[in-house]
């Protein structure tokens, strides 16, 4: 018998926005892997640490964080078959994210490959999109607003044509885009409403209004929300 | 001093989809209110019910749910009355929410009338939007792909205009709306890819390739979702 492959998801990053169920898995699967940056470090690890079990296999996937799918996609190839290895084995893995799995998960690079050949289950996770808005204090969206997630890495053109044609907005993934993605609100008149947060429900959380962050200092997990004006919901 | 106002994200159905942390304040709050349906049923009372401790008052929020922002807005305002009196007495109130509170959560209707005088604080919770996607077993947005949330209830021509937008796209409440929805993704050639997913992680969650739905069967709490199809992803 094979083991099952969980995806999982552990939240924005505040270790107590995780869900019974992510814990309950977590304390019962005998590898756990996580994303990791080159040099092994883990936000995921750090959210998950209070809630994972002594003596378990650990496995860092060290990837390319913000250098796009490209590059991710090419290094999860080498971990699939790793994993793949523990669960031909019979041995249960959970992949951790932060998030949601299947929101811009990256759980996704494994799904892709290995759930057509193994029993696969996706718990899922707060994401950031509440969390933002959450650390934000304004509602998202609302009644019968249309909510656009767009990434800040697309082209200015086609972000303003994504961006204009929401009645709310959220920007993933802001880090260097900071400068463009503040020139396409401007352009759009939503600089008024626009909120930046990075690091969402951590502990060296910042909201700040969008015209006034500093554009060099935006970390990859940073987010600008313009949220619904409620037009629609009444 | 007066009480806290907290909004708390209950997940989106399955009990165990909740987090450490809204179990938490539900342990440590005297006031915990829900949204009801006119006869006092409540999903959010019976997701949230095994983590709520005797003793507590509790206020149900009968709300028309699913007839429209405008009807709730109106049936909001008695609420927030008797719920500013609980926190003038100094008592905090949890008022609990489906999924999330600030994606398109009922919580947005208080928050509205009482954050401006009450300390308010958002707990955000696992959305449908992950939970569907988990239930269907298909990674919903990826890399540099756009996700557009769109709301069953918009006339047609813009329902189209929307959902032709994203690279993956989520509709939500859907229920009697069902016929039209399917329409447009016809129209836009999606059908194939299009996932029908009702009571996403409860006991009776139901996912029906959107072809083969029938359209008299639809409740409110349901969603359709098209996943983005990678092109964008490598």
């Amino acid at each position: 018998m094979s083991g099952i492959l969980y995806g999982i998801g552990v939240g924005p990053g505040d270790p107590e926005l995780i869900t019974l169920k992510a814990v309950r898995i977590m304390a019962d699967a005998p590898v756990l892997a996580y994303p990791a940056t080159d040099e092994g470090e883990s936000m995921v690890r750090a959210i998950a640490g209070p809630h994972m079990p002594d003596g378990r296999v650990e496995i860092a996937v060290r990837t390319p964080i913000g250098r796009g799918p490209a590059a991710a996609e090419a290094v999860y190839a080498g971990y699939a078959a790793e994993i793949a290895g523990h669960l031909d084995a019979g041995r249960d893995v959970a992949f951790l994210c932060q998030g949601d799995p299947f929101v811009y998960g990256s759980f996704i690079y494994l799904h892709g490959r290995l759930a057509a050949a193994y029993t696969t289950r996706v718990v899922p996770g707060v994401s950031s999109l509440g969390a933002v808005a959450a650390a934000a204090g304004v509602p998202l969206v609302r009644g019968y607003e249309v909510l656009n997630v767009v990434p800040a890495p697309l082209a200015e053109a086609e972000l303003e044509a994504r961006l204009g044609a929401g009645d709310a907005v959220a920007v993933v993934k802001v880090g260097r885009h900071l400068a463009k993605v503040r020139r396409v609100i401007q352009h759009l008149g939503l600089t008024h409403s626009a909120v930046y947060v990075e690091r969402a429900t951590m502990k060296d959380e910042r909201v700040l209004p969008l015209a006034r962050v500093d554009a060099a200092s935006a970390p990859y997990f940073s987010m600008i929300v313009v949220p619904g004006n409620g037009v629609r919901s009444g």
